[in-house]
């Protein structure tokens, strides 16, 4: 049993872990080409905000050592229009935009067009890791604020397959489950698109975690009479004052555990900070297809036109959230100011990082 | 438009709603014998245990009128064996073995064959009478409740389909549309079985009223987002101090419904209160087949083998309902003492009814 791993590079190839096949099949695809890793973002193939920031990085430091050219010059235009069509691969993601920036900064820094590919490759590399290491840091973390917790509920998939390693929400169960500590995890299947069944509990399977599935529906009797402990999701943009959007269903899991008096925990790199947007109000919410909810394998299970409300995600207000979990510490209420001051003595700025 | 009807009697023959084929066919099945009638119960081409009871009350009329004797003792023992064999099409349904038992007391007024016979069907007839007179009611009561609130969620289908017209929590939104009222519902999917989705969002289009379907996941988003007023739902069955067990997912929304200060209903007849069960602890909670959660449409969503919870209701604590409304009235906290006066009133008894 091991925790499974979505995105490998062994010094010379770039594979990539087929998240749309599964649970059913696990088939690892070579990604060779800068079209490749563009296909497997656009596609879904890799999932999750991280993984995907990871895999373009690959993706543009593997294009840029085909680009035959002497000139410093035209290599770098080279890696820029890479660059632009690897981030139109889903311009929404915002670690996407973020890992190419960073490549693109270490081209600028190169002397020469040998240095710039390696510096390219270097970086790819120094992301990947700094993910493994900071999932690895939230987990342990997480360790402690669960620390006499043994039952804990989640939804969709805050997990190692949408990182590096060890993902946010799932990182203390995967590392729990190396040090022999064991959790009894909760998986809500996370209706629509079931990120929460297909994925959260085959990858706490893989690493030998004992999860048990429920649908989203089940949450309020299963904290009732499983007695769960506690409560950990991930995040996909956390305001200011600590308001955080997440997939749809987390909002409810938050109302619940306060009625129930349990805590509910918020697990996130740093990164998902987003100080531009002063609380949840300002965060868009998208709506997604009605399909999503009115088929299931393709085929209808609501009357065909029916009308349909579908948000992909919901913002859970801060004074819901017991902590918020990043890997450079735990932040409490109050927020506003908390939030700050972490963000502020790690990058000097306090803006979007 | 119109509301759509699960029993149909027209003085000759039984027809029934196949709703297994439910939405994308509408399809009526004649019921001609005893064999018939069971297997529409068991395969649950006919659910929802008012329409269940009604459905079963016909199969017993329909059988007795082709027993061929003129000695009243052989004609009732035909009764009581084929009063047995219906019965055991679904144990577990209450409804089921209270109608029977009210015309097996009808054959005992007989004088003689032809009259049983006849006495027979006429309490079928009035089974299914009263319980339209009995959703309608509660539908009045609820439309009250409901007075200057127009946006209202509900979960699974205690619609017209499960009862003999009107249904007990779609009642409201029925009637309202009869009379111009227009209601703003929004289903929840109410996983795993969809019931929500195939045919409460059916049945309000067929009779007009305007509907969203979203997944159960959704709910504390929408009440927050799209302003809703009220929530309410049918009970499977209610305790002698008002909790009540409903769909799993019910807990969940009158959680919501609290923390959103929101009122929570329960609509349901009176037949549905156990007086022999003091409090919400005692209902025993069925778990089913773990294959609804871990597959759809017969495919398999999670890994082979995921370990499931699996529980078909939940209990909702007295507490945290507003008010139950039945065809008798509305009842409020407190609720021991107001079920208790309620249903003493009309039994006479305070047992279970």
């Amino acid at each position: 049993m091991s925790i499974p791993l979505s995105i490998k590079w062994n010094g010379q190839k770039l594979t990539i872990l087929d998240q749309q096949k599964l649970p059913h099949a696990i088939e690892y695809l070579t990604l060779e080409i800068v079209e490749d890793v563009y296909d497997a973002i656009f596609s879904l193939k890799v999932r999750g905000a991280p993984a995907i920031g990871i895999t373009a990085a690959y993706g543009l430091a593997i294009g840029a050592k085909r680009h035959d050219t002497d000139s410093l010059e035209a290599f770098q235009q080279y890696v820029e229009k890479d660059a632009a069509y690897l981030n139109s691969s889903r311009p929404t993601a915002v670690n996407l935009g973020w890992a190419l920036s960073r490549l693109k900064d270490k081209v600028r820094e190169a002397k020469n067009v040998p240095q710039a590919k390696l510096l390219l490759l270097a970086e790819a590399v120094e992301i990947h890791q700094e993910d493994e290491a900071s999932c690895r840091s939230i987990g342990e973390h997480a360790l402690v604020l669960l620390q006499g917790q043994t039952r804990v509920m989640t939804i969709c998939n805050a997990g190692s397959v949408a990182t590096a390693k060890y993902g946010t929400a799932l990182a203390p169960f995967h590392l729990g489950s190396e040090r022999g500590r064991g959790f009894e995890v909760f998986a809500c299947e996370t209706r629509p698109i079931y990120q929460g069944a297909r994925l959260t509990v085959w990858e706490l399977q893989q690493s030998g975690v004992d999860v048990t599935l429920i649908t989203d529906s089940m949450a309020a009797h299963t904290i009732g009479t499983k007695e769960i402990e506690a409560i950990i999701v991930g995040a996909d943009r956390i305001a200011a004052n600590g308001d955080t959007a997440n997939k749809i269903g987390t909002y409810n899991l938050a109302l619940l555990a306060a009625a129930f008096s349990i805590p509910f925990y918020v697990a996130a790199p740093v990164s998902t900070f987003d100080l531009s947007i002063e609380d949840g109000t300002a965060i868009p919410i998208e709506e997604r297809n009605p399909e999503e909810i009115t088929h299931t394998n393709g085929k209808p299970v609501a009357p065909l036109g029916t009308k349909v409300f579908n948000p992909a995600f919901d913002v859970t207000p801060a004074h819901l959230i017991t902590a918020i979990i990043t890997e450079k510490g735990i932040i409490t209420a109050d927020y506003q100011k908390n939030i700050f001051d972490l963000l502020g003595a790690s990058t000097g700025k306090g803006e979007r990082i």
